[in-house]
């Protein structure tokens, strides 16, 4: 089983408009909601590619109900833990004109300490029949800026390799407590380190804690610092399309390697090929399931010199 | 009794953010929600002034429970009637810096002919039993556009005074059902009318069959043709502020007055003092009623001949 952790979970709204003009009035067209947070997105990819996923997280109030009901029907199971406050909307307006779109996203509930030791249990007892573990996204208000570090103790203390994908403070908290993977992409990566050339940022990322450093590089595919070696695994030709889940896709596809034991050219391959497969969908978040088939065999993995 | 009807009820959400910029991603400070649909908005008003008030329409979904918990505490009676779809929300998202609005409203939920005859039903039950009758704000989806009229003869049947307060199509085939008071504003009059010049488009208003115009004039206050005359209404000073809600607390002020025996000068400065008592309020769609009581007695209402 594959468990994904989603601490601040979210329901994605899309409304249509027109054009979306400051300070004027809009008829939204068409409303769709699905459930969101990156944990929530990369355990539907999980689910798609036939990965036993559990999710667990937090989720309340009203915003919550209509997240478990959405999620219900999918594949990953939910072990989401209950909090008395609303779970948040995240709102993505699409220019129905142009296909821009502007987010706004709610903060997300107060998390207050009881709660918190409840998701602890829950975890624990998750990660125990875990095969890998995904931290994903941000901390929702009341949770303290060490939690993914104390999260990543416990999972390695129970011997399951654990990949964190966040970012700022939480991430640098996460980084000190020597997670398996982290999958930052090249902004955050030069948030961290201070630096922006992405094989230097990568590099001292790993001597900050991580034991792999997987650093997204937008359409021109994925930088692995590794214990085993380096690699840079790309697309056959850089694709145009919606971005949205693709770091999420990325996410999936190496875990669900992992959890199959591919080696690193394995995994890197899966996660460029599934990220890319995500851009092409028509629907964000989702990947195109043909392209991905296609894609596969034609990802470039190019080792270079291991640094340690 | 005083029935405030909103067919396509509404959760108002309020989203506060720095600034609004088209295609960027922004983080929501505070999330606002409450009752709305300008029914309800109306209704909350003569809730405030004191009026046994009973709210009824169409409510649905998860967005439609929450609406319903918001509404429990506060005064107005609810007697909305169940739909399988979900309550719309209009998202309002405001500046910090410099307190503009960009407005978003979803179009609300499907209605059935089932749940037309269901409301139906309520309603006539509920007419029966009131001092007077408010039909306002747009149709949801699959309601035919001459409902406004069908809900106006049953009202009329019942000798209560029926007012209406809409827009567009609706309007123009609820006038023609002779309704007691009409309250466009000066812009939905002319598009109804074709005259821009709010005394000719209002006695034309008058001969497409409502009995009293009452237009609203925005800053400069009501202007009124009646059967008994007409009147234009000013507060003694034009107001800055938020108009927001202004036009529901003028229908609040004019039915309230109805209901207690006022006559048209009586009902026309009760308007004016709420609608500018509420551009005055710092919470949108609220009144501030140490203003309304100062305004009240300093209304200026003043007469011109009468047309019919």
């Amino acid at each position: 089983m594959i468990l994904t952790v989603t601490l601040n979970t979210a329901l994605d709204v899309t409304y249509s408009v027109d054009a979306l003009v400051p300070h004027r009035s809009h008829r939204v067209g068409e409303v769709v909601e699905r459930p969101g947070g990156k944990g929530l997105n990369v355990a539907r990819v999980l689910g798609t590619l036939g990965h036993d996923t559990v999710v667990t997280g937090f989720v309340g109030g009203p915003t919550g109900a209509v997240l478990r009901d959405l999620l219900a029907p999918l594949p990953p199971r939910d072990a989401l833990v209950p909090v008395a406050g609303n779970t948040r909307r995240t709102l993505a307006i699409t220019d129905r004109t142009t296909g821009d779109t502007t987010q706004l996203n709610e903060p997300g509930p107060q998390v207050g300490a009881a709660e918190w030791a409840a998701f602890l249990r829950t975890y624990g007892e998750l990660v125990a029949e875990a095969d890998a573990v995904a931290l994903c996204g941000s901390l929702p208000p009341g949770i303290h800026v060490g939690a993914y570090a104390e999260l990543i103790r416990t999972a390695r203390a129970a011997g399951v390799p654990v990949l964190l994908d966040t970012s700022g403070e939480p991430l640098r908290r996460g980084i000190a407590a020597r997670p398996d993977l982290v999958k930052p992409n090249a902004e955050e990566l030069a948030r961290l380190t201070g630096f922006r050339e992405p094989l230097r940022a990568a590099r001292d990322a790993r001597r900050r804690g991580a034991h792999a450093v997987i650093a997204s590089l937008g359409p021109e595919g994925l930088l692995a610092e590794t214990p085993e070696g380096g690699w840079r695994a790309a697309p056959p030709a850089p694709v145009r399309g919606n971005p949205t889940g693709a770091g999420d896709s990325a996410v999936a596809g190496l875990l669900s390697a992992l959890a199959e034991g591919l080696d690193w050219p394995g995994r890197l391959a899966r996660a460029v090929a599934l990220s890319t497969a995500t851009v092409l969908a028509p629907a964000a978040g989702e990947f195109d399931a043909a392209a991905y088939a296609e894609l596969l065999p034609r990802v470039t993995v190019e080792p270079y010199a291991a640094t340690s």
